[in-house]
């Protein structure tokens, strides 16, 4: 897995006063995002705040089942390359016994993507996003270029 | 505040395992960090791995008591780039409302930082720190050129 991380999610409670928070308290900027989750472009490295509840459903957990720490009101997802990047990402992680949350599969957003836990429980997604592109030195590119 | 993030931090509960997980199952390679921190440079974004006691003083907060969702168990920092750039957006902060959770001081590792939460509670540390630099960019370089 490349050294690099492609987006941090925050788990909210209501996600349009959350997206608020971010536009009008501290000052940033949201880019175009479908209605059930806020993008911010950090720079090549995307910031989301998505709600909880679906958050969980992502990485098949119920709400509060999650493992301890409260890992789940935030994840931290690598995009891969390809969809046999990802396979080859887990494939090592399971040959060096990392937990895998979700085995790589095919979802709604058109992506592939998977889910493994660090040792202290916090979720990582490695996902394949068709829609965006991966430029050479790591960062994300959210507009087909 | 600009908008964008220079480093996210994962509370963990035994420093020397957690490392070894990101460095020998995840495959990432550890910039030199003092022995109290991990520090791994994802090209520019710090990812930094820190005992939860730790990671609770630094904010002023009981290791239980950081409020809901376990927002402690990882931090977001933005670093500025000077202590008045950190003054100024702890100023807009307040002006606009948002919870203060711990105001800007000089800190132990010698930097001036202070906390703030977002309307979900999640933690957001503003922080000058005159240990690393950072770029036009925003990315963040922890050594001095």
């Amino acid at each position: 897995m490349e050294q690099r991380l492609s987006m941090i999610t925050l788990g909210v409670a209501d996600l349009k006063k959350a997206k608020a928070f971010y536009e009008n308290v501290v000052g940033w900027e949201a880019t175009p995002s479908p209605p059930e989750i806020a993008f911010f472009d950090l720079g090549g490295l995307v910031f989301s705040l998505y709600p909880l509840e679906d958050m969980a459903k992502d990485r098949n957990a119920a709400p509060d089942a999650a493992g301890s720490g409260g890992s789940q009101s935030f994840a931290l997802a690598h995009n891969a390359r390809s969809k046999e990047d990802v396979d080859a990402i887990f494939s090592r992680l399971r040959e060096k016994g990392a937990a895998i949350l979700k085995e790589p599969e095919e979802v709604f957003w058109g992506g592939y993507s998977g889910y493994f836990a660090d040792f202290d429980g916090h979720a990582w997604e490695v996902a394949y996003n068709p829609h965006w592109v991966i430029l050479e030195d790591g960062r994300v590119s959210m507009t087909k270029g």
